[in-house]
């Protein structure tokens, strides 16, 4: 049976696990939420996401919200069958784990209220408040600079192999480069820049952009 | 070999770290990092901790930071020791990320300026901003009606255990709780109150306030 993916295929943290299940070789179907006329806030959906977030999935009668624990679930359910997402041993999952901790505190803070206000607000025919894109700004500089350092070492965030850790980073990055006038802060780092060509040419996620 | 842990013992992500290590029975000493001098932003230090944040441990040669990662890490690899803080297979650990998570992503948000800003500025000489405070109540307060919610269905987050992810969420909220004055949002919560005296009221947390 198919994994239902309740959510939007624009949605950074679906198309995460989107690119999950397409790197663990898993069936899913997508079940569409429409966010602009609210059906995330209403009360059927709410007793399966009380957060009113996407997305949410459904696999036979267990459900399960939150984007990274969905990553987590699937790509140790199927450790073996796909793309390997969480390294060897305990060591390795826990480099990954931290990787995949600093995208959630260190990582995203940043750039989503950057693509938001300036890719989508534009688009909501919103202005962008320039103090909050200078202060993202800065500090998602601060950030990459220490990815600059780290990848000068390690192919990968978590290591030598693509996991989740990397994955987890893409939706968000891909809107920042392809969507703003900030990709400077990839493609000016040269490490950045080459894992960035890496983990966003992987066909899983050219697969997401067809959706 | 005793795991090191480079932190402060007044930092809520050390002092989770130090309640993970009690509850798994792992040995520990405590290398003092003096945040008020800035010893976190030194050359040495960054070379363990490139981001400038409390806490990172030293086991043995392996070294690792950020207090989620080092939870699971230690939860995973002394499973059988100690309290099982991650369920009994794959769908409660799944729960237990899930809400994890949801501690990262929707409660230390909001629960974190508000500590900042009513408990250590005050300390600090600083005065709270009223509007910071306001919308970071009104947040708080939104997901502790999920929580209520939940917890009026479940003895703890994760399911019928204490886990990770009530773990993660009692240093905080000690603060919330003791140090400022909106203890009111736990404790006229009927079902998050009896949470919160149950999971604070643990051993180990005991222990780590003796630090």
């Amino acid at each position: 049976m198919a994994v239902k993916v309740h959510g939007s295929t624009y949605s950074s943290a679906t198309r995460r696990v989107l690119a999950c299940l397409i790197e663990k070789e898993v069936e899913f179907e997508i079940v569409p939420v429409d966010l602009m006329s609210g059906e995330h806030k209403k009360p059927d959906y709410l007793k399966l996401q009380p957060f009113a977030m996407v997305p949410f999935v459904q696999d036979g009668d267990f459900s399960l919200y939150e984007s990274r624990a969905i990553l987590r679930y699937y790509a140790e359910k199927y450790a073996t069958q796909g793309t390997n997402l969480l390294g060897k041993n305990l060591e390795e999952r826990a480099q990954v784990e931290q990787w995949l901790e600093i995208e959630g505190q260190n990582y995203q803070p940043y750039i989503y209220p950057l693509v938001m206000q300036l890719m989508f607000f534009p688009q909501m025919g919103k202005t962008a408040d320039e103090k909050t894109v200078k202060e993202n700004e800065e500090k998602l500089a601060q950030a990459l600079d220490v990815y600059e350092e780290r990848l000068s070492k390690s192919k990968y965030l978590g290591g030598d192999f693509f996991s989740l850790a990397d994955l987890s980073h893409v939706p968000l990055t891909h809107y920042l480069v392809n969507g703003t006038n900030k990709a400077y802060l990839i493609k000016d780092r040269k490490h950045v820049n080459a894992w960035w060509e890496d983990i966003s040419g992987r066909p899983s996620w050219k697969k997401v952009l067809e959706f």
